[in-house]
Protein backbone atom coordinates (compact mmCIF):
# COMPACT_ATOMS: atom_id res chain seq x y z
CA UNK A 1 0.00 0.00 0.00
CA UNK A 2 2.04 3.11 -1.59
CA UNK A 3 -0.04 5.81 0.75
CA UNK A 4 1.67 3.23 3.84
CA UNK A 5 5.17 2.64 2.65
CA UNK A 6 5.47 6.18 2.02
CA UNK A 7 4.59 7.53 5.28
CA UNK A 8 7.15 4.46 7.01
CA UNK A 9 9.87 6.26 4.73
CA UNK A 10 9.07 9.58 5.82
CA UNK A 11 8.52 9.42 9.54
CA UNK A 12 9.85 5.52 10.11
CA UNK A 13 13.50 5.12 12.13
CA UNK A 14 15.71 1.69 10.97
CA UNK A 15 17.20 1.45 14.34
CA UNK A 16 20.30 -1.46 14.85
CA UNK A 17 19.40 -4.80 15.57
CA UNK A 18 16.33 -5.25 12.78
CA UNK A 19 14.43 -2.61 14.41
CA UNK A 20 11.96 -0.45 12.49
CA UNK A 21 10.73 2.04 14.45
CA UNK A 22 6.85 3.31 13.49
CA UNK A 23 6.19 4.48 17.21
CA UNK A 24 4.92 8.45 15.91
CA UNK A 25 2.23 7.35 13.96
CA UNK A 26 0.97 3.33 14.85
CA UNK A 27 2.20 2.43 18.03
CA UNK A 28 2.85 5.05 20.15
CA UNK A 29 1.16 8.17 19.45
CA UNK A 30 -1.04 7.27 16.75
CA UNK A 31 -2.21 8.72 13.59
CA UNK A 32 -5.69 7.47 13.92
CA UNK A 33 -7.15 9.33 10.65
CA UNK A 34 -4.61 7.67 8.62
CA UNK A 35 -5.03 4.30 10.87
CA UNK A 36 -8.53 4.30 9.41
CA UNK A 37 -7.52 4.86 5.83
CA UNK A 38 -5.41 1.36 6.66
CA UNK A 39 -8.36 -0.22 8.80
CA UNK A 40 -10.56 0.22 5.40
CA UNK A 41 -7.52 -1.06 3.01
CA UNK A 42 -7.45 -4.42 5.31
CA UNK A 43 -11.71 -4.38 4.83
CA UNK A 44 -11.75 -3.76 1.45
CA UNK A 45 -8.88 -7.11 1.19
CA UNK A 46 -11.36 -9.89 2.93
CA UNK A 47 -14.66 -8.44 1.43
CA UNK A 48 -15.34 -11.78 0.08
CA UNK A 49 -14.83 -13.84 3.66
CA UNK A 50 -17.07 -14.06 6.37
CA UNK A 51 -16.24 -12.63 9.13
CA UNK A 52 -17.38 -12.92 12.78
CA UNK A 53 -15.29 -11.51 14.89
CA UNK A 54 -11.58 -9.83 14.97
CA UNK A 55 -8.71 -10.98 17.22
CA UNK A 56 -6.00 -9.50 18.01
CA UNK A 57 -2.86 -9.23 21.24
CA UNK A 58 -2.60 -6.71 23.47
CA UNK A 59 -1.03 -4.30 23.65
CA UNK A 60 -0.22 -2.59 20.15
CA UNK A 61 -2.97 -4.23 18.07
CA UNK A 62 -5.06 -2.76 19.67
CA UNK A 63 -5.39 0.38 17.59
CA UNK A 64 -5.89 -1.22 14.07
CA UNK A 65 -8.18 -4.04 15.38
CA UNK A 66 -10.66 -1.39 16.89
CA UNK A 67 -10.66 0.43 13.63
CA UNK A 68 -10.87 -2.61 11.26
CA UNK A 69 -13.30 -4.52 13.90
CA UNK A 70 -15.69 -1.29 13.30
CA UNK A 71 -15.27 -1.53 9.52
CA UNK A 72 -16.50 -4.81 9.39
CA UNK A 73 -19.51 -4.15 12.43
CA UNK A 74 -18.64 -6.74 14.50
CA UNK A 75 -16.87 -7.56 18.21
CA UNK A 76 -13.27 -7.36 18.71
CA UNK A 77 -11.35 -9.97 21.27
CA UNK A 78 -7.88 -8.65 22.48
CA UNK A 79 -5.45 -11.51 23.60
CA UNK A 80 -3.62 -11.10 27.28
CA UNK A 81 -0.41 -11.48 27.84
CA UNK A 82 0.60 -13.00 30.95
CA UNK A 83 3.76 -13.84 33.07
CA UNK A 84 2.02 -15.84 35.41
CA UNK A 85 2.08 -19.98 35.06
CA UNK A 86 -1.25 -19.87 37.79
CA UNK A 87 -3.69 -19.07 35.38
CA UNK A 88 -7.26 -19.62 35.61
CA UNK A 89 -9.01 -22.68 33.62
CA UNK A 90 -11.99 -21.31 31.69
CA UNK A 91 -9.16 -20.14 29.18
CA UNK A 92 -7.80 -21.16 26.05
CA UNK A 93 -3.85 -20.24 26.30
CA UNK A 94 -0.26 -21.01 24.64
CA UNK A 95 3.28 -19.92 24.47
CA UNK A 96 4.12 -17.33 22.40
CA UNK A 97 8.04 -16.32 22.47
CA UNK A 98 8.74 -12.72 22.05
CA UNK A 99 12.27 -11.95 19.50
CA UNK A 100 11.67 -8.21 20.69
CA UNK A 101 11.93 -9.04 24.42
CA UNK A 102 13.77 -12.16 24.30
CA UNK A 103 10.89 -13.58 27.07
CA UNK A 104 7.93 -15.77 26.72
CA UNK A 105 4.41 -14.99 27.52
CA UNK A 106 1.57 -17.08 27.91
CA UNK A 107 -1.06 -15.40 25.80
CA UNK A 108 -4.83 -16.49 26.26
CA UNK A 109 -8.61 -15.86 26.23
CA UNK A 110 -11.21 -16.74 28.12
CA UNK A 111 -13.19 -19.69 26.68
CA UNK A 112 -16.28 -17.13 26.16
CA UNK A 113 -15.44 -15.20 23.84
CA UNK A 114 -14.26 -17.48 20.93
CA UNK A 115 -16.54 -20.16 19.94
CA UNK A 116 -17.25 -23.29 17.53
CA UNK A 117 -17.88 -22.12 14.17
CA UNK A 118 -16.98 -18.71 13.97
CA UNK A 119 -14.89 -17.36 11.29
CA UNK A 120 -12.42 -15.21 12.49
CA UNK A 121 -9.64 -12.49 11.05
CA UNK A 122 -6.48 -12.12 12.70
CA UNK A 123 -5.28 -8.19 13.35
CA UNK A 124 -1.54 -7.30 14.47
CA UNK A 125 0.18 -4.44 13.72
CA UNK A 126 3.78 -6.15 12.86
CA UNK A 127 4.75 -9.96 11.57
CA UNK A 128 8.19 -10.81 11.90
CA UNK A 129 8.74 -14.73 13.42
CA UNK A 130 5.15 -14.95 12.82
CA UNK A 131 4.93 -16.16 16.54
CA UNK A 132 2.06 -13.93 17.70
CA UNK A 133 0.30 -14.83 15.06
CA UNK A 134 0.84 -18.71 15.27
CA UNK A 135 -0.32 -18.71 18.78
CA UNK A 136 -3.44 -16.66 17.98
CA UNK A 137 -4.08 -19.55 15.29
CA UNK A 138 -3.44 -21.76 17.92
CA UNK A 139 -6.32 -19.97 20.09
CA UNK A 140 -8.93 -20.11 17.32
CA UNK A 141 -8.65 -23.73 16.79
CA UNK A 142 -8.87 -24.77 20.25
CA UNK A 143 -12.30 -23.26 20.53
CA UNK A 144 -13.60 -24.64 16.91
CA UNK A 145 -13.33 -21.89 14.74
CA UNK A 146 -11.86 -21.24 11.78
CA UNK A 147 -9.26 -18.31 10.89
CA UNK A 148 -10.31 -16.57 7.96
CA UNK A 149 -7.07 -14.83 7.47
CA UNK A 150 -4.47 -12.43 8.96
CA UNK A 151 -4.67 -8.41 8.24
CA UNK A 152 -0.97 -7.08 9.27
CA UNK A 153 0.08 -3.44 9.27
CA UNK A 154 4.01 -4.11 8.85
CA UNK A 155 5.17 -7.46 7.94
CA UNK A 156 9.06 -7.68 7.93
CA UNK A 157 9.05 -10.10 5.06
CA UNK A 158 12.37 -10.58 5.22
CA UNK A 159 12.28 -12.68 8.56
CA UNK A 160 9.71 -14.92 6.52
CA UNK A 161 7.40 -15.73 9.72
CA UNK A 162 4.13 -15.48 7.32
CA UNK A 163 5.80 -18.16 5.00
CA UNK A 164 4.58 -21.00 5.70
CA UNK A 165 1.37 -19.91 6.95
CA UNK A 166 0.76 -18.79 3.21
CA UNK A 167 1.82 -21.71 1.61
CA UNK A 168 -0.39 -23.95 3.84
CA UNK A 169 -3.35 -21.38 2.05
CA UNK A 170 -4.16 -18.78 4.75
CA UNK A 171 -4.84 -15.78 3.81
CA UNK A 172 -2.22 -12.77 5.23
CA UNK A 173 -2.64 -9.63 4.41
CA UNK A 174 0.05 -7.21 5.09
CA UNK A 175 -0.48 -3.65 3.96
CA UNK A 176 3.31 -3.18 3.89
CA UNK A 177 6.18 -5.84 3.70
CA UNK A 178 9.90 -4.87 4.12
CA UNK A 179 12.13 -5.98 1.59
CA UNK A 180 14.91 -4.74 3.58
CA UNK A 181 16.52 -2.38 5.64
CA UNK A 182 19.93 -0.14 6.43
CA UNK A 183 19.82 1.08 9.97
CA UNK A 184 23.37 2.96 8.91
CA UNK A 185 21.36 5.33 5.70
CA UNK A 186 18.00 4.52 7.18
CA UNK A 187 16.46 3.35 3.89
CA UNK A 188 13.60 0.64 3.95
CA UNK A 189 12.84 -1.38 0.51
CA UNK A 190 9.70 -2.81 0.20
CA UNK A 191 8.05 -5.78 -1.76
CA UNK A 192 5.93 -3.57 -4.31
CA UNK A 193 1.90 -5.06 -3.86
CA UNK A 194 0.43 -2.82 -7.07
CA UNK A 195 -1.79 -0.82 -4.27
CA UNK B 1 -25.16 6.93 31.05
CA UNK B 2 -28.22 5.20 30.72
CA UNK B 3 -27.67 3.21 27.91
CA UNK B 4 -24.02 1.94 29.48
CA UNK B 5 -25.96 1.27 33.13
CA UNK B 6 -28.18 -1.07 31.50
CA UNK B 7 -25.55 -2.99 29.70
CA UNK B 8 -23.89 -3.06 33.03
CA UNK B 9 -26.86 -4.02 34.91
CA UNK B 10 -27.48 -6.56 31.83
CA UNK B 11 -24.05 -7.97 31.10
CA UNK B 12 -21.44 -6.82 33.95
CA UNK B 13 -20.44 -9.18 37.00
CA UNK B 14 -19.84 -8.62 40.18
CA UNK B 15 -17.02 -10.59 41.58
CA UNK B 16 -15.87 -11.03 44.99
CA UNK B 17 -12.97 -8.31 46.22
CA UNK B 18 -14.84 -5.30 44.52
CA UNK B 19 -14.50 -6.27 40.78
CA UNK B 20 -16.93 -5.46 38.41
CA UNK B 21 -16.38 -7.40 35.52
CA UNK B 22 -17.28 -5.77 31.83
CA UNK B 23 -15.26 -7.84 30.16
CA UNK B 24 -17.45 -9.37 27.76
CA UNK B 25 -18.07 -5.70 26.39
CA UNK B 26 -15.92 -3.29 27.19
CA UNK B 27 -11.85 -4.67 27.84
CA UNK B 28 -11.81 -8.52 26.77
CA UNK B 29 -14.12 -8.79 24.13
CA UNK B 30 -15.17 -5.48 22.56
CA UNK B 31 -18.39 -4.41 21.49
CA UNK B 32 -17.42 -1.74 18.97
CA UNK B 33 -19.90 -0.32 17.65
CA UNK B 34 -21.66 -0.02 21.06
CA UNK B 35 -18.60 1.45 22.46
CA UNK B 36 -18.41 4.13 19.61
CA UNK B 37 -21.68 5.42 21.22
CA UNK B 38 -19.71 5.83 24.52
CA UNK B 39 -16.64 7.52 22.46
CA UNK B 40 -19.80 10.15 20.94
CA UNK B 41 -20.75 10.98 24.26
CA UNK B 42 -17.14 11.58 25.72
CA UNK B 43 -16.88 13.58 22.62
CA UNK B 44 -20.26 15.52 23.21
CA UNK B 45 -19.20 16.13 27.15
CA UNK B 46 -16.09 17.96 26.11
CA UNK B 47 -17.60 20.31 22.99
CA UNK B 48 -16.57 22.85 24.49
CA UNK B 49 -12.82 22.07 25.13
CA UNK B 50 -10.15 22.30 22.51
CA UNK B 51 -8.26 19.27 22.25
CA UNK B 52 -5.18 18.57 20.14
CA UNK B 53 -4.38 14.97 21.75
CA UNK B 54 -5.82 11.80 23.30
CA UNK B 55 -3.63 10.28 25.78
CA UNK B 56 -4.72 6.94 27.47
CA UNK B 57 -2.45 4.07 28.83
CA UNK B 58 -2.36 0.57 27.79
CA UNK B 59 -3.67 -1.75 27.14
CA UNK B 60 -7.23 -1.55 28.16
CA UNK B 61 -7.98 1.79 27.85
CA UNK B 62 -6.71 1.61 24.48
CA UNK B 63 -9.83 0.89 22.30
CA UNK B 64 -11.93 3.14 23.44
CA UNK B 65 -9.60 6.01 23.34
CA UNK B 66 -9.11 4.88 19.60
CA UNK B 67 -12.51 5.46 19.03
CA UNK B 68 -12.63 8.77 20.80
CA UNK B 69 -9.63 10.20 19.03
CA UNK B 70 -11.67 9.23 15.72
CA UNK B 71 -14.68 11.92 16.69
CA UNK B 72 -12.04 14.54 17.65
CA UNK B 73 -9.72 14.26 14.72
CA UNK B 74 -6.78 13.80 16.71
CA UNK B 75 -3.42 12.06 17.49
CA UNK B 76 -3.90 9.33 20.49
CA UNK B 77 -0.97 8.65 22.62
CA UNK B 78 -1.05 5.59 24.16
CA UNK B 79 1.23 5.19 27.60
CA UNK B 80 3.71 2.14 28.17
CA UNK B 81 4.34 0.60 31.15
CA UNK B 82 7.62 -1.23 32.02
CA UNK B 83 8.46 -2.93 35.22
CA UNK B 84 12.03 -2.24 34.40
CA UNK B 85 14.29 0.62 36.34
CA UNK B 86 16.53 0.63 32.99
CA UNK B 87 14.71 3.05 31.24
CA UNK B 88 16.21 5.33 28.16
CA UNK B 89 16.76 8.97 29.09
CA UNK B 90 14.03 10.80 26.47
CA UNK B 91 11.07 9.79 27.90
CA UNK B 92 8.40 11.25 30.23
CA UNK B 93 7.18 8.97 33.09
CA UNK B 94 6.14 8.55 36.57
CA UNK B 95 5.25 5.57 38.84
CA UNK B 96 1.82 3.88 39.47
CA UNK B 97 0.34 1.94 41.99
CA UNK B 98 -2.09 -0.55 40.82
CA UNK B 99 -4.23 -1.83 43.52
CA UNK B 100 -5.97 -4.58 40.98
CA UNK B 101 -2.14 -6.34 40.43
CA UNK B 102 -0.97 -5.22 43.89
CA UNK B 103 2.50 -3.84 41.89
CA UNK B 104 3.92 -0.54 41.09
CA UNK B 105 4.78 -0.02 37.11
CA UNK B 106 6.96 2.70 35.18
CA UNK B 107 4.80 4.23 33.17
CA UNK B 108 6.40 5.98 30.25
CA UNK B 109 6.15 8.20 27.22
CA UNK B 110 8.53 9.29 24.95
CA UNK B 111 8.98 12.96 24.92
CA UNK B 112 8.46 13.73 21.31
CA UNK B 113 4.59 12.89 21.90
CA UNK B 114 3.98 15.09 24.74
CA UNK B 115 4.73 19.22 23.87
CA UNK B 116 4.37 22.19 25.76
CA UNK B 117 0.98 23.82 24.88
CA UNK B 118 -0.56 20.92 24.08
CA UNK B 119 -4.45 20.45 25.25
CA UNK B 120 -4.72 16.87 26.32
CA UNK B 121 -7.66 14.73 26.83
CA UNK B 122 -6.98 11.57 29.19
CA UNK B 123 -9.22 8.63 28.14
CA UNK B 124 -9.15 5.21 29.97
CA UNK B 125 -11.79 2.49 30.36
CA UNK B 126 -11.59 2.65 34.22
CA UNK B 127 -10.89 4.68 37.73
CA UNK B 128 -11.15 4.00 40.81
CA UNK B 129 -8.60 5.03 43.36
CA UNK B 130 -7.49 7.08 40.22
CA UNK B 131 -3.76 6.44 40.33
CA UNK B 132 -3.57 5.96 36.45
CA UNK B 133 -5.38 9.02 35.91
CA UNK B 134 -3.30 10.43 38.58
CA UNK B 135 0.35 9.59 36.85
CA UNK B 136 -0.99 10.78 33.24
CA UNK B 137 -1.84 14.21 34.54
CA UNK B 138 1.42 14.50 35.77
CA UNK B 139 3.51 13.00 32.30
CA UNK B 140 1.72 15.51 30.73
CA UNK B 141 2.91 18.33 33.50
CA UNK B 142 6.22 17.35 33.09
CA UNK B 143 5.89 17.91 29.09
CA UNK B 144 4.34 21.24 29.92
CA UNK B 145 1.19 20.60 28.49
CA UNK B 146 -2.56 21.28 30.01
CA UNK B 147 -4.85 18.72 30.46
CA UNK B 148 -8.02 19.98 29.38
CA UNK B 149 -10.29 17.07 30.91
CA UNK B 150 -10.56 13.50 31.47
CA UNK B 151 -12.87 11.20 29.64
CA UNK B 152 -13.90 7.62 31.70
CA UNK B 153 -16.11 4.41 30.84
CA UNK B 154 -16.82 3.29 34.34
CA UNK B 155 -15.75 5.10 37.20
CA UNK B 156 -16.33 3.45 40.62
CA UNK B 157 -16.93 6.50 42.70
CA UNK B 158 -17.14 4.95 46.35
CA UNK B 159 -13.40 4.12 45.84
CA UNK B 160 -13.40 8.21 45.51
CA UNK B 161 -10.44 8.86 43.01
CA UNK B 162 -11.37 11.51 41.27
CA UNK B 163 -12.75 13.29 44.39
CA UNK B 164 -9.79 15.84 44.79
CA UNK B 165 -9.12 15.98 41.07
CA UNK B 166 -12.55 17.51 40.71
CA UNK B 167 -12.17 19.99 43.59
CA UNK B 168 -9.15 21.49 42.06
CA UNK B 169 -11.45 22.26 38.97
CA UNK B 170 -10.44 19.17 36.41
CA UNK B 171 -13.55 17.96 34.14
CA UNK B 172 -13.36 14.45 35.36
CA UNK B 173 -16.63 12.68 33.04
CA UNK B 174 -17.38 9.19 33.59
CA UNK B 175 -20.25 7.40 31.38
CA UNK B 176 -20.97 5.30 34.68
CA UNK B 177 -20.26 5.78 38.21
CA UNK B 178 -20.85 3.23 40.36
CA UNK B 179 -22.09 4.10 43.70
CA UNK B 180 -22.10 0.30 45.56
CA UNK B 181 -21.90 -3.07 44.54
CA UNK B 182 -22.90 -6.56 46.25
CA UNK B 183 -21.05 -9.61 44.72
CA UNK B 184 -23.84 -11.99 46.92
CA UNK B 185 -26.42 -10.72 44.53
CA UNK B 186 -24.95 -9.52 41.52
CA UNK B 187 -26.38 -5.75 42.30
CA UNK B 188 -25.11 -2.61 41.02
CA UNK B 189 -26.45 0.81 41.65
CA UNK B 190 -25.00 3.80 39.80
CA UNK B 191 -25.24 7.79 41.18
CA UNK B 192 -27.93 9.11 38.60
CA UNK B 193 -26.46 11.91 35.76
CA UNK B 194 -29.59 11.93 34.02
CA UNK B 195 -28.21 11.44 30.78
Amino acid sequence: MKLLEDRIRRDGKVAPGNVLRVDSFINHQMDILFMEKLAEEIRRRFTDKPVDKILTIEASGIAIATLVAQKFGVPLVSAKKSKSSNLPDNIYTCSVKSYTHGNVNSVLVTQDYLKAGENVLIIDDFLAHGEALKGLINLVEQAGGTVVGAGIVVEKAYQRGADALRASGLQVESLARVASMDAETGTVEFIPDGT
